[in-house]
C-alpha cells in the first residue's frame, strides 16, 4: 500500500525515528564533518536545509558561520526544532519554516548559496525524499550553489546471509531448517534491513546507479536496472545479494578536513541504522572461487510519484549474458579475455618505461647542456 | 485498545517475533539446561509444552528421554512445530497439538507429569500466557507434577536513564534537551523496553510480586502493588523505575547442573530480548547516597481477561509513609533503627559466639577424653 503525504509526516513525528537517527554517529558525524570543516565556506552563507527534523544540520550550519539558515520542516516537528534552535540561541540565524518546501516561498524571491539535507532512506531511495531536495534546489539554490550531500551511489554484491541460512542448522543441538526456510519464504516479498559482515560478501561489488545531486531530475529517479556478472571472491553459499549506498559531500577549498567527508554504509564501514538491505535468496547455491555469479536488478518507483521503490531481482544464466571486462568469474573466454588485457596492459607499460627512458636520458643530456653552459 | 484472541494468534505466527526468541541465547540456554540436565527425572515422563511455538523446548524435553511431549500451539506454527519435530526425528514422542491449550482434549483423559512452557512477556506478565500455563496445570498436571518455571518474580529498582536524559545534553555539540523532554512526554503514556546498565541502577530491587506456578490461581495474577521506600545507593539523577524479572526452574534430584537453573532479566545478566521495562520520570530528580526514594507501583489487568497490564507508578513523600525494616535510607529514624537493629544482631552474634565457644571447650574436654581412653 502506498503511504500518502499525510501518513510520510505524521510517521517521521515519531520521536524514537529521530532518536535512532541522532544515535546514528556515522551519520550525524558525517554532517557535522561536511559542514564544520568548511568553516571557510560556510561564513555568511545563506542555507536551506530541506526536512530539517529536530534542526541539528541547520545548528551545524550556523555553528559553522551561516548567515541565514531555512531550516523547512513539513511535520508537526518543526515546533520541537524551533525549540532546540533557541536552545543553542540560534534563533537570530535559523528560521524553522512549518511546511512542506514545495510551498515555500522565501522572502523577495531569495535564493540560497548551499542546500544541506538528511532525505536518505534504506537502500537510499526506499521512502527518502530526494525528490523534494531536487525541487528546492531548481527553485532556490543559486547558480553554482552547493549541496551537502552532493552525489550518491547504491552498490550491490553477492553475499551469504547466514542469519536467513546456517545459523538455523543447529539451534543449541536442534536442527531448525524447516524455520529458516520459512523465514526466507516470509522474507520473499520485501527486502530485508539487516547487518551483513564484511566476510560475508562473496564478490566485489558494482554501481546499480550514481546519482548526481547538481543535475539529476526528479524522472532520472524513476527506474535503474543493472545486468551484471561477478566472480565469487571464495568459496561459499551465495544466499542473497547485499544493497547499500555512499554519500559524498562537497570537497571545497580551504576545507580544514583531511580529506573529502564520505557517509559509507557499506557492511566494510562502522555501523549505521539503515544497516544494509538483502533481497535474500529462498535457496542458496553453493559457488566456488571464480564462479561467475549474474543477475539482473531492477530498482523502479511504484508509482509515478511515489517515494517507494519496488526491487525486482532476477537471476541470470552466466553463459548467455555479457560478462563485464576485465570480469573476475573463472570462464574460460573471461580469462582469456583478462590474460590478453593484462598483456596487452603491461607491453603498454613496457613500451610506456622505454619512452620515459628516453625522454630521461634527453633530459639527462638537456641538463649536461645547462651544466655545460 | 485490548489485542482480541484473534489477533494474538495471528501476531505470533510472525516469525521475525520467533527468530528474536531463538536467537535469545539466556532464554534458549536457560530451558535446556533446566531440561537437559535433567535427563533422570524426563526419562520415560508425559510432558505438556503449553504454547510451543517453534517446538524447541519440546524437542529438549525429547533429546532429555520424555516417552512423550503434547506440544500445544494455538497459532498456525503449529504447522511449522510439525516439520521441525520431523525434522529432528522426534515424531514418534511429540505431538504437535494446533489448538488452544483451553480446548485440548489428551487421550483418556490422561494427565501428564510435567509442563514446560515460555509464557513471559515484557516485565513479565505484559502480554504473556501465563493464565494459560495455569489453566493447563489444574486440567492436564497430575499431582505433584512439575512446572518448567516453577516461580517467577518481578523486581523493582528506582534508576538513571541516560537515553532519556543526560545523553541529550551535548549531541555532538549541540544541546538537545528539548528533544529529549519531548521524548519523555511522549513515552509517558507506555513504559519503555529497553536496557539499562548495572552502574545506572540508583538503589537495591525490591520484589512486587512472587509467582509460585503450583499454587496461584488466575485472579491472583490480576493486581500487584508495592509501597516502597529505599535509600539512594549512590549520588546520582533519580529518572526513572527499572522492571525486571526471574524465573526459577525446578531443583530435582539427580540432576547435572551445578546448581538450579535461573533466567534472570536484571542489568547485572546478560541481555535478553526483554531487556527491561522502565517508567520514566518527566522530569529527573537529583539524589545523594542514603537519600530516601519512595513510589507506589500498582500493575493492574487492563481487564478481567486481559492480557494486558496497566501500570500506575506514583511518587511518594518519604516522610509520610512506612519505611522497611531495616531501611537503607538517611532518615534519623531509619538510621537510629537500623543501628539498634545492628546492636541487637551484633549482641546476639557475641552471646552466640559465648555459647560456641563453651561447646567447643566442651567439646574439646570430650575429645581429650577420647584421647585419654
Amino acid at each position: 500500500m502506498e503511504v500518502d503525504s499525510e501518513q510520510y509526516f505524521s510517521s517521521y513525528e515519531d520521536l524514537d525515528i529521530h532518536k535512532l537517527m541522532l544515535e546514528d554517529e556515522p551519520r550525524t558525524l558525517a554532517y557535522k564533518n561536511a559542514i564544520l570543516n568548511n568553516k571557510q565556506y560556510f561564513k555568511d552563507k545563506v542555507v536551506m536545509d530541506v526536512g530539517c527534523g529536530t534542526g541539528i544540520l541547520s545548528i551545524f550550519c550556523a555553528q559553522a558561520g551561516a548567515k541565514k539558515v531555512f531550516a523547512v520542516e513539513a511535520s508537526n516537528l518543526a515546533n520541537l526544532a524551533k525549540e532546540i534552535v533557541k536552545e543553542n540561541n540560534f534563533e537570530n540565524v535559523i528560521e524553522v519554516i512549518h511546511s512542506r518546501v514545495e510551498d515555500v516561498e522565501l522572502p523577495n524571491y531569495m535564493k540560497v548559496d548551499a542546500i544541506v539535507s538528511e532525505w536518505m532512506g534504506f537502500y537510499l531511495l526506499h521512502e527518502g525524499m530526494l525528490d523534494s531536495v531536487l525541487y528546492a534546489r531548481d527553485r532556490f539554490l543559486k547558480d553554482g550553489g552547493e549541496i551537502f550531500p552532493e552525489s550518491a551511489t547504491i552498490y550491490i554484491a553477492p553475499c551469504s546471509v547466514p542469519s536467513m541460512y546456517n545459523q538455523w542448522d543447529n539451534v543449541h543441538g536442534v536442527s531448525m531448517k524447516s524455520f529458516s526456510k520459512e523465514l526466507r519464504v516470509s522474507k520473499g516479498s520485501k527486502p530485508e534491513i539487516l547487518t551483513i559482515k564484511p566476510e560475508d560478501l562473496l564478490g566485489t561489488e558494482v554501481a546499480l546507479c550514481w546519482i548526481n545531486l547538481r543535475e539529476d531530475e526528479s524522472h532520472d529517479l524513476n527506474s535503474y536496472s543493472i545486468e551484471h556478472v561477478v566472480g565469487a571472491s571464495k568459496n561459499g553459499f551465495y544466499q542473497g545479494l547485499c544493497l547499500w549506498f555512499e554519500c559524498n559531500f562537497p570537497e571545497l577549498p580551504n576545507g580544514t578536513g583531511d580529506s573529502r567527508t564520505v557517509l559509507d554504509t557499506s557492511p566494510q564501514s562502522p555501523a549505521t541504522h539503515w544497516k544494509q538491505t538483502v533481497i535474500v535468496l529462498p535457496d542458496q547455491l553453493e559457488v566456488e572461487e571464480g564462479e561467475p555469479i549474474a543477475f539482473q536488478l531492477e530498482m523502479t518507483r511504484a508509482d509515478a510519484t511515489s517515494r517507494r521503490y519496488n526491487l525486482l531481482m532476477t537471476m541470470l544464466d552466466p553463459e548467455t549474458i555479457e560478462h563485464p571486462l576485465p570480469c573476475s568469474c573463472h570462464m574460460t573466454t573471461c580469462i582469456l579475455a583478462k590474460t590478453f588485457m593484462k598483456q596487452q596492459a603491461e607491453h603498454a607499460i613496457a613500451q610506456k618505461k622505454e619512452e620515459d627512458t628516453s625522454v630521461l636520458v634527453d633530459e639527462e643530456i638537456n641538463d649536461d647542456d645547462e651544466d655545460d653552459n
